[in-house]
């Protein structure tokens, strides 16, 4: 993997060319070189390259890059796709360490666009120049206003804050900048184009680093390098910056949409969202959603737990309220008795004191009151969060309520959440917006970013995944045989019924007579997986002649149901004892991510309520035991209503084991399925009763 | 149930009398007559009764309604609450049909105001006048533009359209009001205040015969009486006039607050749910979600299996769009070779032309390019709704864009969308409100509309739900032993094994010999309900001296357990054949919608996973079919992986007798819960395992 470059002379170099300087307005030069003069607070020094102008707005043009008098740190590339190349190749040799290339007609428009872009990589890997682009709306650094970018809405969108964007998808990426109407803050923003070498990894690496930048917001359609994204998203963890990102692609119309729209793989949508929850990537379900979860990130931090307070003067919405609040599995606060007594000396009697507080309408004709009252119960200690319906636009009576809320904001350390719920959106709401308290536009939104908010607080890193096995060439694959399989999980330390491959019925009934009866016989082919279906598995075999008639019995229906397998004869198993609790567990390759585990119970539980839980390796025995929690049928293997439970302890070192095996040999794997792993009461054991491992040749 | 009254004199009365007319501005009478003078249309007689002016505004005043010279169709009270009990005698008196009681304190205040109400009640009952309110804002007849309302907002929102409201919560319903800002046209609101007369219910019984009425949209908090507001749905479904819900009240804390704020009666929320369902009312989560379903409802009726295009001019929101489809279980339309031919001809070659439509940003720099690929696209045969999203407000460019959709929706029968992702709205968002097109807020909001919309199209009436059983008086309970209990349920028609109340050992083991081996035993008490938790139960008894035995066992552990139980003996049944599939089955009483079936598969399915179905009565066969399959676990009735299907007709049989038993004295029963009724394999019925009855004294 190419190392991580510091992205600080892309978004604020000290000296930058324009390559493709125009004076036409309309024109991507002409607009770029607009936004750096005219709107930018650039104090750096500035060239500009047009091949046939010797100025533009009294400006000297140089006529190529070669002969610049000095090398920029940054050059922002804006001729016709026919020039790139070319002026991309004098910038490596003049020694530039970073390009924005903002033209357009690459990859996107076909083969021949393609080809160019594999030069572009080529070159960026020979020289060490950075490359970001092309296809690009280019640099958009909000907090220093520096705009190296052609887009005519630039100047429109510059409210600072503490929110960092990587998108990939311009039109995307700017309506979450035009959040700024309800107050949201933004430090930087770039969407990565067709990404011949920077990627969102990049971006967001970057961001984890960057002071100004305290939450990371993305939107992926598709993630170019597994290993990079997860190393990317591990550094903003650790530099404990939350990144919350809305994937495209969580459904087979919007894979496939995603997938033509940035030509780039999309691996499963289930092992996206199981690495994110890993690395604490917070998921968003839409691009509203992402600007309500991240601004709540930027106004304070969770801890978990936190609880909640509805603050209201509808008692309708209030209600209301409060039921989002329940719907979201949230806590309403208990306030305490110094609180209510502050409220009931301040409220009409009949306002509702408890939570939610319903002011009733005194506070619209006694504005004062909301000021007082909001403080105390932010200030409660049980309270960390405070919802605030709004259901109306009442013109000015709004706008003196939310004066008096903004107000209110300024004693109190927790976070004032208003929720304005009107289609009418007038001064009250500029006022919220102003203020940075950023109004959320429905309940059911605030309830969900509040939730998303904190289990946040509540999520602890576990094992990091490292996106082994992810990204590897396709390769012929192989299935080892039963047999084979299991012998390589005994070796892994998965516990492993005796079994002997025997050649013959008499070498069956042999070797069954010195395991000891009861025995299972399977067939044993490289070339039949499903054996239980085609009838090539007998259990509970309690004597020689049994096993004997059962050997020529699955023998028979192996070649009558595949007559072309290779039949190596049975596998001779002692039958595990009765009785547990049956599991799948797996892992297997997604090519963009890597290798994943996957268990859930057996039965009903995976095929019919689709209940599985996901972790990209490493999975060591603390976070398997995480997994199983996750599933809901988990209590059943905690025993429901008084049955034992089952050997939770030896079920998690068999995971344990499974990632183990992996990791030591990651690209040797391509999935290995153990269909099912059957868990004993506690102290009993996990038993691998069939598998298939496939191999990568 | 009091007969539905003709609403019509409410909403567009021939005459009224305004009662506390008055000249101060901002007293409730001073802004009543002001929107009636001002801001209203009104051709009738207006009457002003004000006890000490003799004239305001010009116009008359009379001392007291006594004096009227006529009879006013309507009467709005706006007095005092002191004066309010007078004038309602004096309107009674003269034989007036309506009173709309504006001024609130009463029921909302305390115990003096709950008596006040029931005396409003009582002369409403006793005279035949209806009342609407009181603590209600009165009358706001939108296509009539006549606001009998003291709301100094009643003049702000006036745009016409087809969508009634009746709404529990004042704010809440002007909030939907409010949505008028995204186009949405209403025909009349209002909000029944303290229901001491005229209930929801009532209001929306008359929407339902309302001619400029087509969209019904309630927001309820309780149901005060639940048969008239069955009748009442029922009502707008035979008029195929959907109804749009939404009920707050589907977590604890959200039942505690709509409980207190409107001191009504909450049912369950799942059986709310459920008798929503079986009338085709639409529930919708949250109250923007109401204006976009009934918005759309408005604008053409569904079919079922609706299938959707995708058309915007971002590839990322594009993608975005058909993975929100993909995600809501949506179809998106495969378009006809014609029109992918038409729009070949009239996009760029690196436009996508399949579904999502991508027309790229030529059309941002070429209009005119819109209109017509959009008509194309909405007039594809398979195309039933198109979903246009537009992530970004581009001031006069998306201006122009919106003129041209708008233009194209002049050319096509199907509904385009607008869906206007951005915060920033400007003249291109008022474009496509001015037009009636409401643009949706993002694109989840919209893909879960639309659901909703195909989704009522494929609903079909069942039986209908009539409200047994439902406001019957608290009275005390009998619960039956199990002996009787199953005898009552085999008198019903359910299938019940043999069985015998033994009174002692000996004569236990001669009734099980005279029954057949094996046998079941079961201690018989009216006080002991969970039996098998105490040892009370014992199966697959083989001989007499095992069930003397067994006989001995369970007596003693009921004793043991409950020493003041009356312990009858042992029912002895014969034992149940083996296998089959275990289904809960109840009916059980809400308190406002009255008698409820439930279902769900035995095992893990009702407790650990709470896969449920249930439906209010009537059951019949048909119906019980449509529950059973409703329920996630149901693939496994069915013969999941080759298992053998169950005796589904069976199943269907008994709970439509169950239904029936209740359905022919629903005042008798509390609950009867069959916990487990086993169904065997096909042909082999479906047997009554154990039975909880409980009777109403």
């Amino acid at each position: 993997m190419r190392e991580f470059s510091d992205l600080t002379p892309l978004f604020d170099p000290r000296s930058v060319v324009l390559v493709g300087a125009s004076e036409r307005e309309a024109s991507v030069g002409g607009r770029t070189l607009a936004n750096v003069l005219d709107h930018s607070d650039f104090g750096g020094t500035l060239h500009l390259v047009n091949a046939t102008r010797p100025e533009i707005r009294g400006m000297r043009c140089f006529r190529r890059v070669a002969e610049l008098p000095a090398v920029p740190e940054l050059a922002v590339i804006a001729v016709p796709a026919a020039g790139v190349m070319e002026a991309l190749r004098d910038c490596a040799a003049l020694g530039v360490k970073f390009c924005v290339i903002l033209t357009s007609g690459f990859g996107e428009t076909g083969d021949e666009g393609r080809a160019a872009e594999a030069e572009m990589r080529a070159l960026a890997e020979a020289s060490g120049m950075r490359l970001y682009g092309p296809n690009c709306p280019g640099v958009t650094n909000i907090n220093k206003r520096l705009g190296f970018t052609f887009s005519p809405a630039f100047a429109n969108d510059l409210r600072r804050g503490p929110i960092g964007l990587a998108t990939q998808g311009g039109g995307l990426g700017r309506n979450l900048l035009q959040s700024m109407e309800r107050g949201t803050g933004f430090a930087l923003w770039c969407s990565t184009g067709n990404e011949v070498d920077l990627q969102v990894a990049d971006f967001i690496h970057y961001m984890a680093g960057a002071p100004d930048v305290t939450v990371i917001g993305t939107i992926l359609e598709g993630i170019k390098d597994g290993p990079r994204f997860l190393a990317a998203a591990r550094a903003a963890a650790e530099a404990g910056k939350p990144v919350v990102a809305l994937k495209v692609g969580r459904s087979e119309y919007g894979m496939r949409a995603a997938a033509s729209h940035t030509a780039s793989l999309t691996g499963s949508a289930a092992v996206n969202s199981a690495a994110f929850r890993q690395l604490g990537i917070i998921e968003v379900d839409d691009i509203d959603e992402l600007v309500d979860v991240a601004s709540l990130l930027a106004r304070g931090r969770p801890r978990g737990g936190e609880r909640i307070a509805v603050f209201g003067s509808s008692g309708g919405a209030c209600a209301l309220a409060a039921d989002m609040v329940g719907q979201a599995g949230l806590v309403l606060a208990e306030l305490a008795p110094e609180t209510t007594e502050a409220l009931a000396a301040r409220l009409p009697s009949y306002a509702a004191l408890g939570n939610p507080v319903d002011t009733t309408t005194v506070t619209l004709t006694n504005p004062g009151v909301i000021e007082e009252t909001l403080a105390v119960v932010a200030n409660d200690p049980a309270v960390s969060l405070v919802m605030m319906p709004m259901p109306l636009d009442y013109g000015p009576v709004s706008h003196t309520v939310a004066q008096r809320m903004v107000a209110a904001q300024g004693h109190t350390q927790t976070p004032l959440v208003p929720v304005w719920m009107s289609e009418r959106t007038g001064a009250a709401y500029r006022c919220f917006a102003e203020a940075g308290m950023v109004p959320m536009r429905s309940l059911r939104n605030a309830a969900k970013a509040f939730r998303r908010f904190v289990d946040h607080g509540a999520w602890r890193p576990g094992t990091m995944p490292a996106g082994l096995g992810a990204g590897l060439p396709e390769t012929p694959l192989r299935t080892l045989s039963e047999a084979e399989g299991k012998a390589m999980l005994r070796q892994a330390g998965l516990a492993v019924p005796d079994g002997v491959l025997a050649r013959s019925g008499a070498d069956a009934a042999a070797v069954a007579a010195r395991m000891g009866f009861p025995v299972a016989l399977k067939i044993a082919s490289p070339d039949i997986l499903h054996k239980s279906d085609i009838g090539g598995v007998v259990l509970g075999l309690r004597d020689a002649s049994a096993v004997e008639a059962a050997f020529a019995a699955v023998t028979e229906a192996g070649a009558r149901h595949h007559p072309e397998a290779r039949i190596e004869g049975a596998l001779v198993e002692r039958m595990a004892p009765p009785g547990g609790t049956e599991i799948l567990l797996s892992v297997s390759r997604d090519p963009v991510l890597g290798h994943v585990m996957t268990c859930g119970l057996g039965g009903i539980h995976v095929e019919l309520l689709r209940d599985v839980a996901h972790r990209l390796l490493p999975v060591d025995a603390a976070e398997a035991g995480r997994m199983l929690r996750e599933l809901r049928g988990f209590p059943l293997l905690e025993g429901l209503r008084g049955a034992a439970p089952c050997d939770l302890d030896a079920l998690c070192r068999a995971m344990a084991a499974l990632s183990a095996l992996v990791e030591a040999r990651p690209e040797d794997f391509e999935e290995i399925e153990i269909n099912p792993v059957r868990a004993g009461a506690e102290g009993e054991g996990a038993l691998v009763l069939d598998a298939v491992v496939t191999l990568r040749d």
